[in-house]
């Protein structure tokens, strides 16, 4: 970049830092589209950021987050937090998704000045999408919100990194059969720092929250400091909010009491580095077939790689560090 | 090495592939005191193993995994198979833990000479413990060994990585309220391909299996090639294990039918290489306390990392360059 551009670059830097929503708003559209000044940003903004509070939604489709994450922001705005909204799920009403109803249920978030909403786009790679996900949230962080909640559908590993690298993780359930296994199996319950079941009017509701609390009964044998807690709300009727915000809030000085939150974000910090690394040195090196080669010739042999694992890596080594020493 | 040592080497491999059993029990225990030999060992049993079917036995403790460890091995030996046994379960009577009356128990076994067992030891680094039981695998794997059995107690991720990486994951469970629930939780559901209810004379038996088959049918709403048989067994009485064994090998012949024992081992194999080459690059270059530092000289900012993710992954690089174009 000449001067004059650098120039301009700092000053784009500095009005996202200011909150200037013009100067966000395209700068989350670069993060969103992969361009490489994403990461000229991120390492811009990156001072900047670690002062909001990031907050993990996820469940099942149909369990009611977007209603949910729409009521929570309207909650802390209510208490003169700025709230950024990161919706990476593509039934979302906020991602456009979602019947016409839920969207315009939805209005008095979308026109109240403390909230900010911005969708990420599910189409293309997976794995870019927790990276950018993660570098949204910076921004936001950065530019000053004070909340930041990431609405995701608690299916797939990449979702699932996006959720875990939050500070307070919420799981949604629904008081319907299978659900609570669901979240089980699907890596939800050892992740969720609140359960809230919604929908809790319907028929079960009081037995789902039994079996939920009882799950966490048998988790958690040794004590630990932060109670979970199983929370029922009824999005439609806007209840249980409160407490589920005052949940949160109650979570967030747990981190800050124990040095959790230092310690949670430092070992999701080394893990964002590694996975950059890991993108930056292996994406043009990386045999698309893998090191596990069919034995030419031989095919009753084809179980059998061609090399040793050893043998494969100290190859792949060499790759890296070709690839290394011609940049 | 000089070349009578390469010799003595090459002579070394060649008695392990002959499946010597002196050479064997040395070949593992360089393996599993993490000797440097391990990886030419390995290197040099490479070409021939693949032939073995690698079986993971899991659960809980006390669901009674080392006695069908035992049992299987048996009936196995008695079709004239040779069986390898790969214990990491530090209770395991295999592996000199739980009461002298089961390792009396299982002296059948230990005398019987189609059946070679060895226990790693799990002190020490956890992470090293999937890498060395695999090494062993295919190095019991080119000795000849028909069936290679892990058992593991089904608790952390290192334990899981020896399960995943079988052909097939027997998880074994108890009709005891919940352990359905934690296999669930700790992610052998995941990965099971028979589920065995031990102790299956024990009361609730019956609401087990029905709790397990439900479970497996949320699990499965595609249609699947293979149906997860959930077995009933009853070890102390050698009830079941006809059957059980029948499903292994049933097993084995569905992934080879399906070329899923290639796409699954090429899948597992991958990661390992990864996983070496990870080990090797980054093991001497790691900051012990990773890439997220406070900011020295202000104390509210200690939640805020010095670096931005990718300001601290082009330093890491940079450390990777540095330490590969040193060798």
């Amino acid at each position: 970049m000449s001067n004059p551009e650098v120039m301009k670059f700092e000053e784009f830097i500095s009005k996202i830092i200011r909150g200037d929503i013009r100067s966000i708003s395209r700068g989350l559209t670069l993060i969103e589209s992969g361009s490489e000044l994403s990461e000229v940003i991120v390492d811009g903004i990156s001072a900047n950021c670690g002062r909001a509070h990031r907050i993990g939604i996820t469940g099942p489709p149909g369990a009611g987050k977007s209603t949910l994450t729409n009521l929570i922001a309207k909650q802390f705005s209510s208490q003169n937090k700025k709230v950024g909204i990161i919706a990476v799920d593509p039934s979302s009403p906020f991602s456009g998704g979602a019947l016409l109803g839920d969207r315009v249920r939805m209005s008095e978030v979308w026109m109240d000045p403390n909230v900010f909403i911005r969708s990420l786009a599910t189409r293309g790679s997976m794995g870019g999408l927790s990276v950018k996900a993660r570098d949204a949230a910076d921004l936001l962080d950065a530019a000053g919100y004070d909340v930041i909640i990431y609405e995701t559908v608690g299916v797939g590993q990449s979702e699932l990194d996006i959720v875990k690298a939050a500070d307070s993780v919420v799981v949604i359930l629904v008081p319907e059969s299978g659900d609570s296994v669901q979240a089980m199996k699907s890596g939800l319950m050892e992740i969720a720092d609140i359960f809230v079941l919604n929908k809790g009017d319907r028929p079960g509701a009081e037995q789902s929250m039994s079996n939920i609390r009882s799950m966490l009964m048998m988790k958690f044998e040794h004590a630990v400091k932060w109670e979970i807690p199983v929370l029922k709300t009824i999005a439609s009727e806007a209840y249980g909010i409160t407490k589920l915000c005052d949940s949160l809030t109650a979570h967030y000085e747990y981190l800050l009491s124990t040095n959790k939150l230092y310690s949670n974000r430092a070992k999701y910090f080394n893990e964002r580095v590694e996975e950059i690394v890991r993108n930056k040195i292996l994406e043009n090196i990386m045999d698309s077939s893998g090191y596990f080669h069919n034995r030419s010739g031989n095919s009753n042999d084809e179980t059998v790689p061609t090399l040793s694992p050893y043998q494969a890596a100290i190859n792949l080594i060499e790759k890296i560090k070709n690839s290394l020493t011609q940049k």
